[in-house]
């Protein structure tokens, strides 16, 4: 690895995940000349991790598919990708980063840094999860590739699963151990499920075809682990009203409670960092440092609609920053949004769910008025039309779309039709007179998406007189 | 049937379609005292007239299927629907329409007058076309449920078809029939299919998948039918640039090539007509004369990027423009956007293709750029993507979105967030920036509306160098 004395400019990366390999892309079209590196500690190279539930199930038949780009790839784009390479630190000064590179040490300069190290799982305290520092056997995490294969190797048809967690992720795991015929639980400390998703009565819609399925305990925290010679038994779980402990019988647990950021370099070298521990990155994912940038699971930017710090979690946002990371770290200008949608969405137990924007209970004193349509995504007169519920959230003072959640058919694309409004401060008197795509086999007339602006519309002028 | 003395205000609504039956709620709604009635000459209350295709291919059971409120829907919701009822003149200055009421004469009051007398197939001079002012045996066109049923009644598996029309109903119709197991030929007098809806790069991407399936004649138009006992037997079809002519053997002819407005009302009025002899209504759905409204297939009304007058021809206005028309002729206020977006789509042999905005012959000295991406619905690494295509049309000078094109999976859903973008005149600077909801099963992390927009943005920046 030799370091080269010209004059070409100097991208490191340090992470080679979605964020890390888009922001190398980007760099690297950016400037053709520049040095672009990634340091990857894992033997990985760039792969999904979001896909990693789905070769649990089986959908996707190999891990390997995952990987979305490939040694060579790297190699043939000209993006010097060093794996096994744990980077110790980042010397501001010296502008050379320090990498131990599958036990040898090196130093490798730079003219700006890419900080894309992700997050790792936030582990909940359960007493006897971890024994010498390890999981119990049969207890993981579903973050990295050995993650999932350890969760793999564990499936028979007939055993029984406890997922900690009905999040995004939560579900998504879920969903899939359901479909490998293991009898699943879930356990959710908060009243409801997917609550940074759905509001409380549109997750309510989908708990009785879900309940159908697995067990769903909600507002109960996990508290123990009973294990024989190692390997678990059951997870007791507690409810926190009434205090009542239940004992399920467990072969495999999961434990989906979200995700810590990994900021360890970032604190070494003195980057802000936000209350939770993330790096805080402006709309052109600058850390406070010159030259410093970061993106991904180890960020927080600020939410578009609140303005409120936001930690970063979803992949099209990862990606987004990555794309102008790289831009701007090589010499290119890219900016953000003022702030991330967070548009979002999953597909679990037949249901497409999304939502753009905050969830009713991320405002406080905010005028909102929301409203909600339940329906069809076809005329009522052609066959296979299939159930769609979308609600909007709107500033009453303003008029201001701010939100919007969907679940059902074609959800996700009804939210980013959603999602372009809110980025564009489109106020509902306008919107709700959008002219939706109409035929027969297609939509109705007046869309699901037109359908709830009505109903919020009608409200707020209700409101008004 | 009785005309009351009293106060109330009087709507009265000529045709009951989609428009009339839309009109007639929304009155009903804002004015619960009024008096709303509607006059349709058919004997059918409000059906879907874009359904009759998926009728005649038996998708959609019986015709009556298409009826989507009943006589007994308008008597509760206090509407008076009357049937058979040919309105023969509004007196503008006695404020009266004149009614054959099957064969009765009678006379109507009125305080404001909405007229929503549709559309007439526009026949083409083909020779031999009708005998003794009605077609031919065989010959047809889709308009209303008796045209359907008539085509309907002709079709035995094997028979041939001719279309005349490659537009959104000429290829519906080729479809449906298609389904029938009928031998179907398309000619199109110009070089391209679906010239209104999709730019030539677009439509020839499924010309390869259309021929497979059906015989498509591109500029061709037809010149003359041949009979045997006023039965078709052939149509003669003329290639435009060589004069070569080809004879089609044909049992069945269907003509969809556009619609003549039903005009005669409201000429016979004083409305200002259009170039065509569209009735010209403004946002509110106002004619030029007072009191008198107009809505549908029988008007015309602005282009919202163009602002060149465009007459009515999509279900999802005509709705529109009958909520607009029922409040405002009741007394309340509502006005449709500076314009139409013509938002459309269809479902065409396996294909979902849809556009919003004009196409770019629409445009003449205006400086616009494209931008198209061709991928997959889902990641690559993802299981059931299927092929989507956008194109999208940008103002090169102002940087607003101001059309776009789709092909594939949820094609339509894709173009109603470009709809949003072309309503709310964003910049293709911010929307290019939009977070689309990314999850493995549902969507990649850039969707093909992100990525569309990168090409166009990736061309006008070169433009701009």
């Amino acid at each position: 690895m030799g370091i080269s004395l010209n004059q070409e400019r100097r991208i490191v990366i340090i992470g080679c995940g979605a964020g890390g390999g888009t922001a190398a892309q980007f760099a690297r079209k950016t400037d053709r000349k520049a040095n672009v590196s990634i340091f990857e500690k894992g033997i990985y190279p760039q792969y999904s991790k979001c896909g990693l539930p789905y070769v649990i199930s089986g959908k996707i038949p190999r891990f390997e598919d995952l990987i979305e780009f490939s040694e060579e790839w790297f190699n043939k784009a000209k993006i010097d990708l060093f794996l096994k390479s744990n980077v110790e630190e980042i010397d501001i000064n010296e502008k050379i980063i320090k990498v131990n590179n599958n036990g040898k040490y090196i130093e490798y300069p730079f003219n700006s840094v890419i900080i894309a190290t992700g997050a790792e799982p936030a582990i909940p305290p359960i007493k006897n999860l971890s024994q010498d520092g390890k999981f119990v056997k049969g207890v993981g995490v579903v973050r990295t590739i050995d993650d999932a294969k350890k969760i793999k190797s564990l499936l028979t048809p007939g055993k029984k699963a406890t997922v900690i967690g009905a999040g995004l992720i939560g579900l998504e795991m879920a969903d899939c151990l359901y479909e490998k015929n293991i009898n699943v639980t879930v356990v959710e400390a908060l009243p409801d499920i997917l609550s940074n998703t759905l509001d409380p009565d549109m997750s309510a819609q989908i708990m009785d075809q879900l309940s159908e399925k697995i067990d769903i305990y909600l507002n109960h925290f996990a508290n123990e682990i009973k294990h024989e010679n190692g390997v678990i038994k059951s997870v007791s779980i507690q409810d926190r009203e009434s205090g009542v402990i239940n004992q399920i019988p467990t072969d495999i647990l999961v434990v989906a409670t979200g995700t810590k950021p990994e900021n360890s370099l970032a604190k070494k070298s003195g980057c802000r960092l936000g209350k939770h521990g993330h790096i805080i990155v402006n709309e052109r994912s600058e850390t406070s440092i010159k030259n410093l940038y970061a993106i991904g699971d180890c960020t927080e930017y600020i939410d578009f609609v609140t303005k409120k710090p936001t930690p970063i979690g979803l992949g099209s946002i990862v990606v987004r920053q990555g794309i102008a990371a790289g831009i701007n770290a090589a010499g290119g200008s890219y900016s953000l949004p003022n702030g991330v949608l967070q548009t979002r969405t999953t597909d679990i137990f037949g249901f497409e769910v999304a939502a753009v924007g905050p969830t009713l209970s991320c405002f406080e004193s905010e005028n909102i008025v929301t409203g909600k349509f339940n329906g069809f995504s076809l005329p009522e007169y052609f066959p296979g039309g299939k159930s769609i519920s979308i609600k909007v959230l709107v500033n009453a003072d303003s008029g201001e779309i701010i939100s919007a959640q969907g679940i059902g058919d074609k959800a996700a694309q009804r939210i980013n039709t959603f999602a372009g409004a809110v980025l564009g401060r489109l106020n509902i008197d306008l919107f709700k007179k959008l002219e939706t795509a109409y035929a027969p086999p297609v939509a109705p007339t007046l869309d699901a998406v037109t359908l709830a602006c009505d109903v919020v519309s009608m409200k707020l002028n209700r409101k008004k007189r």
